[in-house]
Parts: structure tokens; sequence; C-alpha cells
């Protein structure tokens, strides 16, 4: 029986062999589901990062609305919403192609241009996938132009209650649509500073900082608001909201788990998770940061500064989500609380330089802390604190020298400033002929 | 060697192919995993979106309060949380299998019917594949379910401000429970607009203008406002806040990701992201041309025109998002935003049909923009203006007089709108008996 | 022809046989990937919850602060910020250890810990997959911590208006960071009341009642605001802005999808899909239960009475939402929306319990109802009654005893309750030094 059975080998081994091949077709049919529904949780992972990146400009319109004065308030929101308009519609035409040329270097590794407008390789509705098959490039595109206008809303801040709506508008599109891409490609695009081992998870320095700079700059070229720094003496001009504030604060650390989350470029659980932990262990660290700086330096704990805390945390945490332990991203939570609290009165008392909502505290101090920390705590020996500092540097010197000629070509010609009589009177009569609360009774600050 | 090789090739062939044999039944096993992850994804996705058009009903209640008065503003909230309660309540009812009646038509493909209540095939918790295997029943009922309260929702903007409160319940329950689904059926329900050719992605007929001819027969026999068209003059009555209306805005565009994403009906990625793609373009291309006309027409740039350009934008890519180009995208949402501030000015002064926010020009106008776009700018050469037209036609013909019969004849009988005194008191008081915002002083309008 | 065939039979079954052999080799890299797109897809559904969960505490940041007077609404936002931050940080050093002690029993089933801080036994970005290879160990820690803050959230708002700040926030550590995690393990952790076969889906009781005993303790001991019950009669103190309240709900339901989605603990369509229907439709029979008994005890439609009643809904499915029928949970919600108006009136002008938002009504009563609602409508006949009723009585003793210690410890040293000055005042000036709305004419009510 068992001879029997080894002579007939061949023949039963035939029969085996026949169907298993068959099997095995069919199970390609099978087994290319398992590729396709990797290819389909990445995609949806980006998708939903996608969403919380969008609606971080809602945080950003909410809580610079909210720490600013009602009677600009229209003017606030309305610069918000045309930001994001804007980054969308100026990526597609060329920022997108600015930031990620791919092969098309233009000057060294330094400035590429992969051409006008977007197109999917494989046609409008392609199933082609992207970046190692995880998402389709109108994933990469749309999730890259959300990021894009976030920039622009930095700089919105500290430039709020004063600047002409045009030449805001103006500003945004060429910082948005040029400089903005042009500086991402250095790292993202594979350019130079990605070469030299430079890290920037998701953009402590490739947003943040970029957008401080620009901050800066406006701030500086504009000037402080009317009556900020009267005879000597240093008013403070309360926001007219806390709970806009607030909303805006949560919606801002909620668009963060994208923005953090959706830089890891796929739904790979691990990194993913990771950087989820870190992020949120960084925001809460920073609140307990803040709110300690703030008890010790203003001995009542300011509201203001516990919520700029959690953004300090959430800036801080930016460079290096993937790359520190848990421990690491609360001590650069924490730390990047206490040094809000200080920046935001440094810059104030110190340096007078008027910045309503704490954005150059938030994103550029805590953005160049964020990427410097990289270097400090990372967990890849490759990350080196001397490559983490020149890339501050060199993103530094050319956003802020980018925006500062715009601001003052802008400034010399159609003029950045509205009329005394406009600031007092509030923006949002000024440049909208509207207000912002209909019917209620409200006490100018001026 | 080789030839001791070949000639022992059957017997080690038998070993290979017995294991290959085993290896295929095991991989089998592995591979089930590949079609129950793809069903797991194309159900989260889905989830995902019904979240979305959830929260597009916060987005609606925001936006619909912000824009009126703040002595009307506990009356909006209210209708606009009972009209989501009442949307899934009566779609559970009867509203799902109106829509979707399967094999149950009862005249023709006009009218059919599935029977009462909800059910899944296989049990509460059971593990049925729904829609090609994409979601479960559950999720197809719950997501459709979320976009039925929608269209009422529409109605509530333009009847703001005097209707009662008793008679829009009850316009609400026959609106999203009957009128709504009956008319779904004939496209979504695979009825016979679906056999005709007739196309809407997402809904901007089968949702918004369905809903806009609600607002607009509501607003005809209602009434303009007391006071808004006294004396042959036209009185501006200003939203009481801008924040309010914006953080609407910001979340029924957070929605649309699902009203348009999800629509797409499983979370293919191709489709998927495209369809966020144009979204999000139109949206943005609808902001520009909303800023562009305020800016020619009213001089000062608008911000609730901005806002309403952005969503007229969204509601005119909605019918095509799958089926234009991203350039006809862009155009689609330019024309929309031009479009809509048009409309929003002609319906006011020449028409003098009192909409307090601006949902006739929004989802009636567009609505109707949109669905002739497709038409006008598909690549699918199937798709046909003429039967495009028909459809706007057919569903206006219908849903119109629906609305008009239902407000008609609550007109005779218990009425629809509020007592003189009441409205100058606002429906806060009257209707609910609170304010909406305890201790601030307000000036009212009227 | 034939006959040579099966001769050679053996040796071309050979070629296939290797060719077999292969492919099958090859198909098991793809296979593996429908094992890894399972994971991934879990794991972002897990992740989308935790988003959703975060997102609670804005919503009752804005309830609780809509919810009450403009001039406490500073300290109101900042006790939920610095709950949330709080919540995560005690989590990651003890809590996640206290109610997940895995085989770390100390004494019986009642109380285990696993060691101080969070690590994942695969290193910091380990690919480990946890809870049967669904999700990551990163996941399940910090959907859990977004889960813990919530009970503490609860207390915040019954003892809204006159809790001295430090001692809330130490209130706070003790209860998120040791009370409520103890209590967890009791049955999530496994423990005894697990082993006795209690259910609690998603935390009717281990969340909501739980908050809803320390809330209760928190407002016997603090005593009624100022005026609330002078001379016998009771004063109604309105909260100061219903858009805000309104947010919170919407807010809350929104994250209640991820609060009773994510406790699935994986995206299997089937119980995820259904465990969503039936928290929308009891939120959304909450809502008509709460409208029916408002219009009948206070014959206006209370918007709060509205909003809470859909909260009941909520708190109240969440015990028993994946194992009772749609009607069932229907029939629950609706209980819930009757219960909660009859509950705040009864607390209010019977047991004069001074309970600003509504948060005993809400989440212990309602709490205590899911949990009961169990023993009565549950599907599953090894869920009881008796059961339920010794779990609701095991939690009420031991999370009323420890809030009642806490409180009163508080109480004999550095006290818990403001000043009567700075109560008439306002807490945001007297705790925070700032003003919730800067430039607004408001009427204190006091």
């Amino acid at each position: 029986m068992v001879i029997n059975f080894i002579e007939k080998l061949p023949k039963i081994a035939g029969i085996f062999a026949v169907a298993a091949f068959f099997c095995v077709l069919s199970s390609f049919a099978e087994a290319a589901t398992g590729d396709e529904a990797m290819f389909r949780v990445n995609n949806t992972w980006m998708m939903v990062s996608t969403f919380l990146v969008f609606i971080m400009h809602l945080g950003f319109a909410a809580l610079e609305s909210g720490l600013t004065q009602s009677k600009n308030t229209v003017n606030i929101l309305f610069k918000n919403v045309s930001i994001l308009a804007i980054g969308l519609l100026t990526y597609t035409i060329c920022g997108f192609n600015l930031m990620y040329p791919g092969e098309a270097w233009v000057f060294g590794k330094w400035f590429g241009f992969a051409g006008w407008g977007v197109s999917s390789p494989e046609g409008a509705a392609g199933l082609i996938a992207y970046a190692d098959g995880n998402y389709t490039y109108w994933t990469d595109f749309l999730f890259q132009g959300m990021f894009a206008a976030t920039a622009a809303t930095v700089v919105s801040g500290a430039v709020a209650e004063r600047i002409k709506l045009k030449s805001f508008l103006i500003f945004s599109v060429i910082f948005v649509g040029f400089v903005y891409p042009f500086l991402g490609s250095w790292k993202w695009g594979a350019g130079w500073l990605d070469e030299m081992g430079f890290y920037d998870f998701a953009g402590s320095t490739l947003v943040h900082s970029v957008g401080g700079w620009g901050a800066l700059m406006g701030a500086i070229l504009l000037g402080p608001r009317l009556g900020k720094y009267d005879k000597g003496r240093i008013k403070a001009i309360p926001g007219h909201s806390m709970p806009l504030a607030t909303i805006g604060v949560f919606l801002l650390w909620l668009g963060w788990f994208g923005f953090n989350g959706g830089s890891v470029l796929s739904a790979d659980p691990g990194p993913v998770s990771y950087v989820l932990v870190t992020t949120s262990l960084a925001a809460a660290a920073g609140v307990i940061g803040a709110m300690i700086m703030s008890e010790v330096i203003q001995k009542k704990p300011d509201l203001s500064m516990v919520l700029n805390g959690s953004l300090a945390g959430l800036v801080g945490i930016t460079a290096g989500a993937d790359t520190v332990s848990v421990l690491s991203a609360i001590i650069i939570g924490f730390i990047a609380g206490l040094l809000v609290v200080v920046a935001v009165i440094f810059i104030d008392t110190k340096l007078r330089i008027d910045d309503p909502v704490g954005a150059l505290s938030v994103h550029l101090v805590c953005g160049i802390w964020g990427t410097l920390a990289v270097g400090l705590f990372s967990t890849n020996p490759e990350h080196s604190f001397v490559v983490q500092l020149i890339g501050v540097v060199a993103y530094g010197a050319v956003a802020a020298t980018a925006a500062f000629v715009i601001f003052a070509v802008l400034k010399a010609t159609i003029g950045i400033r509205v009329s005394q009589d406009e600031e007092k009177q509030g923006l949002d009569i000024g440049e909208h002929g509207m207000e912002s609360y209909a019917g209620f009774q409200i006490f100018l600050n001026q």
C-alpha cells in the first residue's frame, strides 16, 4: 500500500500540483486585496489627517479673533477664510510643484519647479499609488495644500488689528504661493538641507518658524497698535472672547493629530500611534508649564497663557514627534510651556514688538526650540544639533528676508497700515462695512 | 548529477506539490483577511463620512443663528437640534425604506416602499456586507439618515425669525420623513430619473435644491420679517455674531468632505481623493468669486458674502465632484461664488423675498447651477445637459408643490407665523421663554 | 496525444509544482499584507475614536461655560483645559497601569498596579499589536487616557461658579489619577465585577456615574451658589450663551461616536456600525423625550432641557449600545430624555442641590438608568439586572466615599469655596484676573 502510494506519487503529485497552481492563481486575486486594502487604509488615514489640518484653519480663526478686540473680528475672520482659499489655489497653480520638484531641480538642490498646475500621472480619477504606494497623487496634493496656508495664518495673528486687508492678501499670495513651498523644498522636497541630514518631522521650522519669521517682519514694519506703548506705559489690550479663543485652541490641538499623525505618511500603526502620544503629552505638559510660569510671574493663572502653553507644546514637539522618547516629549512640551510665557512677556515689555495673539512666542520661539530639541533629545544618533541649528538659521535668514522685502515693497507702494481713524473705529467697519456682533452694546477699548 | 535530478524530478515535484497544496490552503485563510480588511476600511471610511455629515448640523445651526438676530437664537438652535432628531427617527420609521425601496416599487419607478422600520437582513449585529460588500446595512442607514435631515435644515434658514415652532416641526416631520426620501428614490433609489441617466453625485439637486424649493415656498407663504420692506425701503437686518457664522461655514466645509467623499460609497482611493480635491478647490474658488463680486457690487468685501461663497462653491460641485476636471471644478466653484452674491442681492432687492441667511441663493440657485454644470463640464459623455435639466425641473416641480401644500395647510389651520408682538420681542422669549445671551446688554433691531 | 500527455504528466506536474511552490512563497508575502491591513484599519479606527473622545473635552468646556454666567467663563475654560492636561499626565504616570493591571493584582481582583509610567513592550516605536492584534500599546494608552479626564469634567459642571481653582485641580489629580482608574479596573481591567458578569459597554457607570457621584459630593459639600435658594425662593440663574452650550452638545454627541464606537476595540464593521446606530437613535429619542416632558412641565420647550435630553440619551445607551435592539435603544434614550427633565427639576426644587449645568441629572441619574437598562433590555441572556444593580451600588459606594473624603479634606484644609466677594464679582476676576468678554456691557446676575 505504502509502496504503491510512492509509485503513484508522481501522478498524485501531478493532480496536487495542478490544483495548487490554479489555487495559487486565484489566491493572487485574493492576495491583491491585501495590497489594495493597505492602499485604502493608508489613503483613508491621510484623508482624515487632511480634514484635521483643514480644521486648524478654523482653530486659527477662532483663536486670533478671540484674543483680539471685537471691532476687528470680521476682518480677522475674513483674512482667515481668504488665506485658506488663497493657499489651496496657489498651491494648485504652482506651490505643490515648487515644494516637490521631484527631479526638476533648477539650481542645485536649492530651487526646483516641476511645472504649472496639478495633474495625476494616471489621469483625473487614476488609481495611481503615490509615496511608496501609500496614497494617491491627489491625497498628497490636498494634504500638503492644507499645510501650506497655515504658514500665512501664523503671520495673520501678529499683524492683526492694524494691517490693510488688501496688503495682507497680496502678502499671503506671495508668501504661501512661493516663499513657503520654495523653502519647503529644501527639506521635504529632498533638497540640500535634507541631504545634509536636517530633521523636521512635521514642520516646527518648515511651517511654524517660517510663518513666525514672516510674523516678526510684519509686526516690526507695521509698528504697534495705537495706544499700545504710549508714553512709556505698556497697555494690555485684552481679547474680546475667551470662549472663542478656547474653541480655537482645542481645534488646533485636534488638528495637530492630523498635522503630526499624517506626517507619518501612512497609517503604519507603530509610528502613527506613537506620534499621537508624544504630541498629546507635549501639549499637556505645555499646559502645565505655562500654568506654573504664569502663576509664578503673573501671580494669577492666565487663561490665554495656558492656551498658548498647549500650542507651545504642540509646536515644540512637531519637529521630533517620532524620534524622541515619551519622557523627552513631556520635557520638550513642558519647557515650551515655560518658554512661551517668558517670551510673550519679554517680547511685549522688553522688545516692545506688538504681537496681539502671541504668535511670535508660540510659532517662532517654540518652533526654533522644537527644532533644536531634536538635536538634544532624538533617539536617532544621526540627528545632530549643529545641523539642526544650520537649518534654523538658513530658514530664518531666507524667510525673514523674503517677508521683509514683500512687506517693505507693499509699505512703499500701497501701504500696509490702515488709517488712525479706521484703527480706532475698528477694521470691521473700515475694511468691510459691517459689525461682528450687531445689536450688542460694546465699549471700544481705544 | 543533472540527469539524476531530472529522473528524480517527479518525486521531488511530488514533495513540492504537496507542500504547495497545503501552503495554498493556509494562504486562503490569510487571503480572507484581505477581503475582511477591505470591508473594514470601506466601512470605517463610511462611518467617518457619517460623522462629518453629522457635524454639518452644527454647522447649519451656527451659520443660521450667527446670521440672524440674537433675540431669535434659542429658537434657531432649538429647531436645528430638533430637525436632527426628527430626521433620524423618521428615517428609521419609514424614510430609509421609501428612499431605497430595492425591488419594492409600487408605481413604476416613481414610488416604492420596502416596509416600516429598519432591520439588518442578518440580525442586529449581523456582519452582512451591503453595497457590493463595502459596508454594513447599518452604515448605509446611518450615513443616509444623516443626509436626510439636511434638506429640512436648508428650509430652516429661509423661514427664520418668524415661523411658529410647532408648524416648523410638523413641516419637518413630513418633509424629511416623506418628501425627501420619496424624491430621493427617483435617483439614488434607482428610480426613473436614474434609469434616464440623470446624474447627481452627492445631492446638488436631491438634497440642496429640494431643501431650497421648500425654503422658497416657506419664505413666500410667510412673507418678510416685520420692517424688512417698509415703505419701499429695504432694511438690512445684520446677523448678531459673525464668529458663529464663520464657525458654521468651516464646519459645513468640513462636513462636505464626508458629504461628497462618503458619496463614493467606498474608500476607493482614486475617486475619494479626487472628489475631495474638486470639493476643496470649488469651495476655495467660491470664496474668491464671492470676494470679487462683493468688492465690485458692494465696494467693501462682505464677510457673509464670502462665507456664502464657499458654500456656493460646495453646493455647486456636489452634483459632479467625481466627474469633472480639476479646472472645471475651479470654474464651477468660481461661478457659484459670483452667482451667490448676485442672487442674494437680486432676491432681496428685486424679488423682495426675505431670506435671512441667503439659503435660497446658496442651496437652490447653486444647487441648480451645479446640477446643470454636470451637463456642461462632465468628462463622462453619457451625461446630458437636457437630462440634467429634466431632473432639475422634475425635482423642482414636486418639491415646491409638496412644500407649498404642507405650508399652506399649516397656514390655514394652526398658522405658520408668530404674532407681531412675539416677532418684535423675539422668538426666544415667545416660543421658549428664555434668552440666548443672559446678562448681555443687547439692543433689539426692531 | 492524450496518452503522451498522461505519460509526461509527472514531468509537467513537476514544473507546475515548482512554479506553484515559489508562487506560494511570494503569495505569503502578499497574504501578510492582509493581516497588516487589518491591523492598520483597526488601529486607524481606534485613533479616530481617540480624536473624537478628545473633542468631548471641548464639548464639555463649551456646554459648561454656556450654561453658566459670563463672569465665571474664564474659570470654567481654565478648569477644562487643565483637566485634560492633568488627566493625560496622571494617566501616564500611574492611571493606565492602575486601570489595566494585567496580572499584577495586589488584593484579589479588587486592586492591582502594573507599575509607574508607560512603555511599549517593543520599545518606543515598536510595532507591537495589542488587544488581539487590533492596535498598538500606544493606541490603547491614548484612547483610554482621553476617557480618563472625562470623569473629572463631569464633576466640574456641578461645582461650577463657586469652587476654588486650586482645590478643584487637586481634586482632579486624585480623582482622575487614582479613583477613576482604580474603579475602572474592577470591570475593564478584568477585575471582580467583570468576573461576576457586570456589563458596562462604554461607561454609563465606569465614566458617567463615577463622575456623577463625585459631582454630587462636590455640590453638597460646597453648598448652593449665593442667592440660589434665598428665603425659600428658588432663583433660576440662566446660562450666558446658548450658542456655546449648543456647540458643546453637538461636539459631545460627535465625540460619543468615538466613545461608544471606539469601545468596540476594533473596526469590526458589524458591531461598530450597529453601536453607532443605537447611539444616534438614543440621542435623537432623548431629544424628543426631553422636548415632550419640558413642554408638559414647563409649558414652553426649554432649549437647555432638550440639549440635556440628547446627552441623557447618550449616557443612557452607553452601557448597552452593542447589546440592545434598535427599538430598545430608542426606548432607553426616550426614557432618559423624560428622566433628565424630571431629575433636573426634582434636584433643584426638592433636593435643593445646586447643580448649575444639570450634570447630576445627565451623568449620575441617566448613568444609573443606562446601566440598569442593560439588565432589562439586553439581548444577551447572561446579562442580569441584579448584577447590574450590584455594580451600580458598588461603584456608587466607593466613588461617592472617595469623592467625599477628598472634598472634605480639602474643605478642612485649604478650603473649597471662594469668598462671597469673589463669587459675586465672578471667579474670572477673582481667580484669574481677567474677563471673558472684554469690552462687552454685561449685567451681573447677582
